[in-house]
This record gives structure tokens, C-alpha cells and sequence, in this order.
């Protein structure tokens, strides 16, 4: 049985996915990107807390926390300027040091590269529901 | 007990991978690309539309679905033309709106840069079998 | 209930996470590269062999095996150069003709770009405990 969550976002449905799906107790998130409702700053620093306030928004939606959260992959389009703000945001969005497994890439692009602010940031995770 | 399917053709022999793989319920599906025996198309709409069969064609194999998919990856190299046709692609690929959480990334490249048609979209996916 | 390990890497501690983490048999293993304690080989063949010992090593510590991997991402730097070698070190790091699910991403960059030796690989995979 599969259950999924969406934040009733224009790019859900022009594009057609959800933000969270579920079956059994395994959670996958889509990339969360640096930019919502609040805005789209223009430093990773603020486009990461936003990846993952939207990460920890959509798992409340299911129900889950970010201590759920298994694995995740970081793709960024500076890797230097990512690391260095890297671990208080993450000491922040998972209250503590995060008990995850992490891969950290860097990419051409994400979103449109074009845009007046580009994209810097996606988050996509995997969370565990506790048995 | 892992349970593994291939298409029978030479990159899985000459790279050693299976197309899908299988434990508890959880499949994994190796990158499909956007090119088969049928052809390679110029486009990322012919190459989506492939690599999207690819998909279902190795879940066929394993006894699943579309339905069962329920998280993919898509990386393209170039995001705004993959962006303009993903929505008429998935939907026919899903067979109506994809309950299936997606990552949308832009990549420097997917195989051989060099290649006369390069391929410009790959997608990994995860199905998960109902209970 | 949440399983992880670490090597004792002082990156563990810098940027906040895991090497693996386990819940309910699934294990995702954060993305190796291919450098660690012994050196940083200038050429992709000797990086992939160390991000693959890295993988093992993990694995071990996790009471797994190379067998127990069911899915893997290889993100290099030089789609052609890896290709050329990865049959070789796989078959050598799986101990055989590898039973998973393999996507080959070209990317970017992997850790710093501007390194004197920079990095060529990562290998994020999943490994899933036998019943």
C-alpha cells in the first residue's frame, strides 16, 4: 500500500511527482531545493537551511522526523562553498549531529541554470520509519 | 535471497551489473538510459520515452509495475529541454499522474560525451512490491 | 531502531554524519571516494579500488559483505577513463561477476576541485542483510 504527501505545489502537478512517498515504513523524499514560499536566497548557506526545513515539513506530513531520516544525497553546485557552511546547518536541521549517511556531490546544474537566482542546493533522503 | 534480472546485453557483461535487483520486496533498477535496440533518438523526448520502457520492460521481468515504482532519480543534460516534455512523458509512462517521489538533476554527462548522438537522459529507479 | 558506523575520520566530525547506518536490514553506506589513510592515486583505476576497500571495510564493520550490495551509484569525473577499468576492479571488488543494480553518472566535480590530486570517484550503494 503506498501513501504519498505533496506540499500543493504548481511543479507537483506540471511535472507530476510527489514531495514523500511511502510502503512499508520506507520513506522517499524527493530533492528538496533551496528556495520556497519564504523566497530563494542567494548564498547556499540560506538556500540549505530552506532544503531542509522543506525536508523536515514534508516527513512531519507523514508523520516521520528528521531522526527518521536514513540517507541522503546532497548535490550542489559549489562543493567548497557548501562545506564550509555544511555542519552547522546540519547540527541544526537535525537537532545534533546527524546519525546519516551522506554523499556529496557537485553538479552542473540544478533548476534552471538560467535563473535570475540559481538553484545552488537539492536534498534528496530517505527516511525509516522505527519498527 | 537476492533475486537479479538482465536484458542480455553486452555492457552488463562488459561492466558486470545486473539491470534489477531484488531482496524483501525492494527493487532496485540500474540507470536506464535513453537508447535501445530500437534506436537512439536526437531528442530528450524519444530518449525519455525509452529509457521510461527500459524501466517497465525490467520490472516486467521481475513480476512488477509501474504502480510499484516509488522513487527516481533523472539526470539529464539539459535541464530546461527535459523539463518542457517530462510531464507528457511520465504520464504515459505511468499511465496517469507518477505517485513516485523524483529528483531532477543536470549532469555533465551520461556515457561517452564523445558519442555522434549523446545520450542525454538516464533514470534510476526503486519499487518497492505491495505487501 | 537506528544503527551507524564510522572509520574514525576526522570529515566524519567536520561535516556530520555516518559511513553507513542500518534500519531494518537496509544499510545505505554514504559515498566513498577514492582516497583514504594509504594515499590518493592520481589515476581513476587505483581511486575505484580504494572507494570499493572503503565500501567493504564498512560493510565489515556493519557485520555485511560485498554480496549484501543491492544497488550502487558510481559518480566519476571521466565517464571513458572509468569505463575502461571498471569491469576489472569490480569483478575484483565483488569477488566475482557483482549481482547489483550499478547507475554511472559523469559529474562535475567530487570533494575539491582545486585538490593537488583531485578526486575521481565516489560510490554511494545499499546493501540489504540476507533473511
Amino acid at each position: 500500500m503506498k501513501s504519498s504527501w505533496q506540499f500543493g505545489l504548481p511543479e507537483e502537478e506540471s511535472f507530476g511527482f510527489a514531495q514523500a512517498v511511502e510502503v512499508r515504513g520506507l520513506i522517499h523524499v524527493s530533492g528538496q531545493v533551496g528556495a520556497d514560499e519564504t523566497g530563494r536566497p542567494a548564498d547556499v548557506e540560506g538556500q540549505m537551511r530552506i532544503a531542509y526545513r522543506r525536508i523536515a515539513q514534508i516527513l512531519d506530513q507523514a508523520g516521520a522526523t528528521m531522526s527518521d531520516v536514513v540517507d541522503e544525497t546532497i548535490f550542489v553546485t559549489d562543493l567548497g562553498a557548501a562545506s564550509r557552511v555544511a555542519k552547522a546547518i546540519r547540527n541544526e536541521a537535525y537537532g545534533g549531529t546527524p546519525v546519516v549517511a551522506s554523499t556529496f556531490i557537485g553538479v552542473a546544474a540544478i533548476g534552471n541554470p538560467r535563473a535570475s537566482v540559481p538553484l545552488l542546493v537539492e536534498i534528496k533522503c530517505t527516511a525509516m520509519r522505527a519498527e
